[in-house]
């Protein structure tokens, strides 16, 4: 009986799901400060949305989708990126219609792609992503990458390389397209099969391709950067300027192209340059995507985002040696033994506590007094309580204090004031 | 073109996600005081995983899951509800080998259920639950109830009802089944298909049916109460008492079931009891499975749970006339008017206050003056800094406090420091 996750995904166990909390909640206060709001989609769309909205001839809608019928025979797909999605909410809702533009989006998502499962490559992957919709200044672009390394340096990532391009606008692509195609045309038998209908379809991403590389024709294709019109390159200019004045480092790479079909102007990546990350370098991806609110159903309004590996995000820490400060201590332990009477005391005492703001925790499995303090040790409890008969005739508790080994008898009715006040400092951990 | 969320489906926009996340950090808060850790699962599941562990005769895996084929040819489900997928995760990963017994998990998930949509019931619906693994002590029962309760009081609910019952251990079940087919028999033909396939599966679910519950039979069917064995018995009997102790009314319904195979022993529903809540009024339901894990291929471990449906929790907010304390406001916004050299400067401003902590915001949109003045006000920004050539020139920036109009001009250099001191008191809303 195949009883496993299944092949490409994994579970989040305890450990590991704190340090997944401790980055988000950074994130959130990180996209709070840049005031964005958080959007959450359907974890499936009708399959057209990511047909139009990442684009039919990318790898991901003809390969690695998960699209299935629902009982009602309708084409449905688990979210493959996070773009298409958001826009497609944000084309329903109407949120053009908000006075408040743009409009700041940020999501947390589970991502779903059929692809090898490998290091850094998971089948269900999770991303942080942000979307702003409704403005074309150059501004908005440099902000979003501010957002995104703001994020990975408030984790305390040291090792990273930011490159940007720009694919210009629609003269300026077409303009390269057609001296792309006249470029390849005569190697086209040399290429790869992939290439040869990239070559008919979006010639762009020929760039992109890791089979044919290290081909010759590669070196001397022409540049975007060299096709771009001037209303492209200023755009460009600018959005390197306010980096600038944000210093945050940059290189431009004229082969950036990314592996979605509806990026222009600004194209960017975040990549970790630590020793022993691994192969997938790439941490986190965007761009802007100006026409694609459009293509979905939605008037003609500018967009621009980025997705970011989660994943990636802690295989990027952990190749650091970043510790991710977790608390895994407990305020107090209730160490209870005797007749029922004592067990429904303590229950009650646990109880009182817990909704009191303390934290704490007692034995549930019948063990024996050493073996309570044993549990206590290992939760790296702070106090112990003690109850046990003579304690509950006497209407009293010990409690220790694990740090110093002091101990004291209080009455029963005093210990959670006690507790939240002259132990704890009214410091409970939360 | 369908480009509208799937049936069943919606997005969670900006002003809602923000209920989300109070609720959730909210819970979060509870699940650490009553020291249970996260735990996070794969979307989809192998669909043995839940003809298992949900059970193959219940509505759910009859008639209510998502099931495909990915590109291998496997059968995979998106996940209906939560218990099966977490014990398929804590017997793959060996959780039971853990010292630190019982495990005390829970989990934020989205589910899965191919039914008709209406208020309160959505195809994907999203849970807050918990199990724990590992003891067959019956103040667990009970701490698992207070934990669901401590949610709804802590976050304002008042009309609440917790009903509980016993389903019993294998023997008073298997007793309680004969009883119920020989009661039943005779009326078999009176009953609906379903429930004449229950009869045969699980003839406990007829007493759950929603079409015969008028038939006579059902007000004489016998009660499960009645063929409690001793240990079963006392088993509720402790429940009970530890329920009282805390000071948790709850009253108890033989006839209370839960439309899943595995419960035994403690069985619970939390309904709200608001005025205009509307026909489905159960909030989170759950149960003991002593049994499951085995059933799953892993050691004969008791566990218990119940799962929280979150859209109706926010329903019960609403009913009851709960207001979420959400902040709605800006801390500061850059109001700059000028050349290129201004817009840079703006850019770089606001940039430095987001890394020093404020949160701040400014305008993409080309705006005027007044413009950019009225979206300050529109996103109730505390304060106001304006940037023009002319402040750019003495260096120094105006910044407006919005509540009082004091309005004061400060050196560009010494607007952060001023901004996160005096101004905000250290006091930056995260």
């Amino acid at each position: 009986m195949s009883m496993k996750a299944p092949r490409g995904t994994v579970d989040i166990l305890p450990n590991d799901a704190a340090k997944w909390q401790y980055a988000e909640s950074k994130i959130k206060d990180i996209c709070n400060r840049f005031h964005f709001k958080e959007i959450r989609t359907p974890l499936f769309e009708h399959t057209e949305v990511f047909q139009r909205g990442v684009g039919d001839s990318t790898d991901i809608v003809q390969k690695e989708m998960y699209t299935f019928e629902d009982r009602g025979g309708r084409s449905l797909t688990l979210r493959p990126e996070g773009t298409a999605s958001v826009a497609r909410a944000y084309v329903e809702n109407k949120l053009f219609g908000n006075p408040n533009q743009p409009v700041k989006l940020y999501y947390f998502a589970q991502m779903f792609r059929y692809e090898r499962p490998q290091k850094g490559r998971m089948r269900q992957l999770n991303q942080f992503g942000v979307e702003v919709m409704g403005s074309a200044d150059p501004a908005v672009d440099a902000e979003v990458i501010d957002l995104a390394m703001t994020v990975y340096k408030e984790l305390g990532l040291k090792s990273l390389k930011l490159v940007i391009n720009s694919l210009g606008d629609k003269e300026s692509r077409n303009n390269h397209r057609e001296a792309l195609v006249k470029h390849f045309d005569p190697h086209r038998e040399e290429l790869c099969n992939d290439c040869q209908n990239r070559l008919l379809q979006n010639p762009l991403r020929v760039l992109d391709c890791k089979t044919d590389r290290d081909h010759p024709a590669m070196k001397t294709a022409p540049s975007i950067l060299d096709y771009l019109n001037e209303e492209s390159k200023a755009y460009f200019d600018k959005v390197q300027q306010y980096l600038s004045v944000m210093e945050i480092d940059y290189v431009v790479d004229p082969n950036l192209v990314r592996g979605l079909d509806y990026y222009n102007h600004t194209a960017f990546e975040i990549m970790s340059e630590a020793d022993g990350f691994g192969a997938i370098t790439t941490l986190a991806g965007g761009g802007r995507y100006n026409g694609l609110i459009q293509e979905l159903g939605g008037p003609d309004i500018p967009g621009i985002g980025f997705g970011m590996g989660f994943e990636r995000l802690l295989m990027a820490l952990e190749a650091e040696n970043i510790e991710i400060p977790l608390n895994d201590s407990l305020d107090c332990f209730v160490v209870a033994m005797g007749s029922d009477e004592v067990e429904k005391e303590a229950a009650r005492l646990v109880h009182q506590l817990r909704v009191n703001g303390v934290q704490v925790d007692k034995d549930y499995q019948n063990r024996k007094m050493k073996g309570q303090f044993k549990a206590a040790d290992r939760y790296k409890s702070k106090y112990v309580i003690v109850l046990g008969e003579e304690e509950l005739l006497k209407q009293t508790v010990n409690v220790k204090e694990m740090a110093t080994g002091e101990q004291v008898e209080v009455p029963i009715n005093d210990i959670i004031e006690m507790i939240k006040g002259k132990y704890l400092g009214g410091k409970i951990d939360e």
